[in-house]
């Protein structure tokens, strides 16, 4: 018997058909024996509908009202899930945020965790309860009603499975597990039976949207063992999160390949090459708010280099804004940019006792004639900027020449 | 300087709109110098919304998760209506029932206010915030969420009052106050500028739909000054609930004619006159969970009697296969019945030192040819039940024969 928290995002409670279904699967866990915790997140497109009606009121809604409105859709998954549950016999309670006691900070719209009261929980467990819990809200120690954020349902499972040192924490998602790199783009892709932590969070801040980033965090820091699942299939094993490299297992060098085209790419050129000079630079575009991911500046020569980044698209025109000034301050020779990029990445743990990944990268791309804008290097994975419009191409042909369409 | 606590219906919220004006209202109050807390229902349409959303996952839905569903309808309008002051500049603060901390029993969908805690209102208010309650809801002593039933924003906004021991209670809704008839009936009908505690309840109670009877009788109970007030006029006086008749006042003898359609009346023939029979009758009846109004029994005539009771028309059916085993127990004649009829009462507490209401009734009913099938008098009404079809034309003619058409 064991403890396993289960977490439904807002397709898989979209309906009252398909909280029936998630009802039904609850009930199939309970019978082998477990004791369940499920964390929902609110019926698909209620959290737009509400935040669209406080925009109807405020253009800029007040951040602490905004989270009394928003956390209502998850309440409303709660009391649907509870009553399917006790509908084919499953005895079950729903709790908010509030009433587990997740307490947070008060950073209304985007707040912290800072502890979860399991006492109720383990009662209602004992006394053989389904206990089904509120996703992406809690209260600040003022009793005042908050939520992590967008998404932050994930975070909640997982800080629960924590909490609760549950043996499981399973994330139920419209996609059946962590794909070597995404099905739409190249056929042969195949699901990973693990994915390890670090690889993982490459995987999702590269663009593998499978799960949040902060949930991901979470659970390497509290050693949650996590594994992401369908809500439509019956059965299938998913795809388990591990936090160390399983050294028993003969591990694929390569685990994916990760892209992501919502980026833009601004280089300043001839900037003076000395101490200071990247703050000079990144420090107006911080102080904008702006988050920078790459960031790639090479040897100078004659005095003078040049210093590229990449920003979100949403960014860009304000990137370019904030940087007039800069301009004329650093003395940069001029500015040359464009958002019509992608970034392409080979991700797995496996590369950092290979070598040669980086170089098998470069010549499959440069035998299609892809010429490569901007390279930045980590631990586990490599990426390159290239031109949007080789996106499909340079998935498909790295995808092949790291053998990821043969089966493990 | 006063303090007011303001209570706003579905309807007055039916709209971002709609809510946008319920918070200039606000504001001028405020602008006033009174301190203000508001009370307000789910948006018009939400409530029904979400109960079918619940019946589609359970045909009778578990009555705690019931009330974790519905009372999310509230929680957005309080956010809503912050919103909304907050962006003309008037400072305010949502509470949910659970964060006032308004205390209930735990008789989930129809729970009774136990206390209600003032502390963080106060403060609120103190610093010269608008405090937004959500009506309807509070929290039991385990922090379950609880419901007060249908219409209890009414209760809510009059136990706030009782609380804080405001000034006055303000009650907005579609119609501008109690009027002495249904003036879609009789276009002369006035609204009254006060009535009784008392006349209040026998309006509300006749079917002049203004105000949930509950929250009259809190309001009585606790001497809370409570007026009726239309949202959709700028100004108005709307109608005072007194509690007192006061005697410097030329007060009316009768305030106004009340009316009810929604009845049955049923008359079991010829039952032997003796102790307990009224016991044998109505006892099976209220075992049914069926509620009675009038009860008439008139002195018998050799050992036998009749004795006629009038029940909801939803319960008409039902009502008469629970008496078919008493009939044959109380060796009874038989029965006669009809849902077609209606009940038409005069009310004021000036008929309690006034001779001859009931007569001017009887005579003017008589001049028209509507027969009188019961009749039941309290101290301050005379109710008759009528064939239905002559309902309008009763109001009108007894309106006009007791004055009521002309200015007070």
């Amino acid at each position: 018997m064991a403890l396993i928290v289960q977490k439904y995002g807002g397709t898989s409670v979209g309906s009252p058909e398909r909280i029936k279904n998630v009802a039904k699967r609850v009930a199939r866990w309970k019978a082998k024996g477990h004791d369940v915790v499920v964390v929902v997140s609110a019926m698909s497109g209620e959290t737009n509908r509400l935040i669209a009606l406080a925009k109807e009121i405020q253009a800029q809604p007040d951040p602490r009202e905004m989270d009394v409105m928003v956390s209502t859709g998850e309440q409303v998954t709660i009391a649907l899930l509870s009553m399917a549950l006790l509908e084919i016999g499953v005895s079950a309670r729903s709790y908010t945020g509030g009433q587990v006691r997740i307490l947070t900070d008060n950073a209304y719209t985007k707040a912290r965790i800072l502890s979860i009261d399991e006492h109720n929980m383990r009662a209602d467990l004992k006394a053989g309860r389904v206990v089904v819990v509120a996703g992406f809200q809690g209260v600040d120690d003022a009793g005042n009603i908050t939520t992590l954020g967008r998404g932050g349902s994930d975070t909640t499972g997982v800080a629960l499975a924590a909490a609760l040192k549950a043996d499981e924490c399973q994330i139920y998602t419209d996609v059946d597990g962590v794909y070597t790199t995404d099905p739409r783009i190249v056929p042969e892709a195949r699901r990973l039976k693990t994915v390890t932590f670090e690889e993982m969070l490459e995987m999702a801040s590269l663009g593998s949207k499978v799960l949040q980033i902060r949930s991901v965090e979470f659970a390497g820091k509290y050693k949650v063992r996590l594994r992401v699942l369908s809500s439509f299939e019956e059965e299938g094993e998913g795809t388990l999160i591990t936090f160390e490299e399983d050294k028993d297992m003969e591990k694929a060098v390569i685990s994916g390949i990760a892209f992501n085209r919502d980026e833009a790419k601004i280089t300043v050129l001839g900037v003076p090459d000395r101490p200071g000079i990247a703050y000079q630079i990144l420090g107006p575009i911080g102080d904008a708010n702006i988050d920078v991911d790459m960031i790639v500046q090479n040897v100078g020569h004659d005095g003078l280099t040049d210093f590229s980044f990449t920003v979100h698209r949403n960014d860009y025109q304000k990137a370019l804004n904030v940087l007039k000034p800069v301009l004329e301050h650093t003395k940069a020779r001029g500015i040359q940019s464009g958002d019509k990029i992608a970034k392409v990445s080979v991700v797995g743990v496996g590369m950092r006792s290979h070598a040669g990944i980086a170089s098998t990268m470069f010549r499959t791309l440069a035998e299609e004639g892809i010429n490569i804008e901007m390279i930045s290097t980590s631990e586990i994975k490599v990426s390159v900027v290239i031109d949007e419009k080789y996106t499909e191409l340079a998935v498909r042909v790295l995808h092949k020449a790291f053998g990821l369409d043969q089966a493990a």
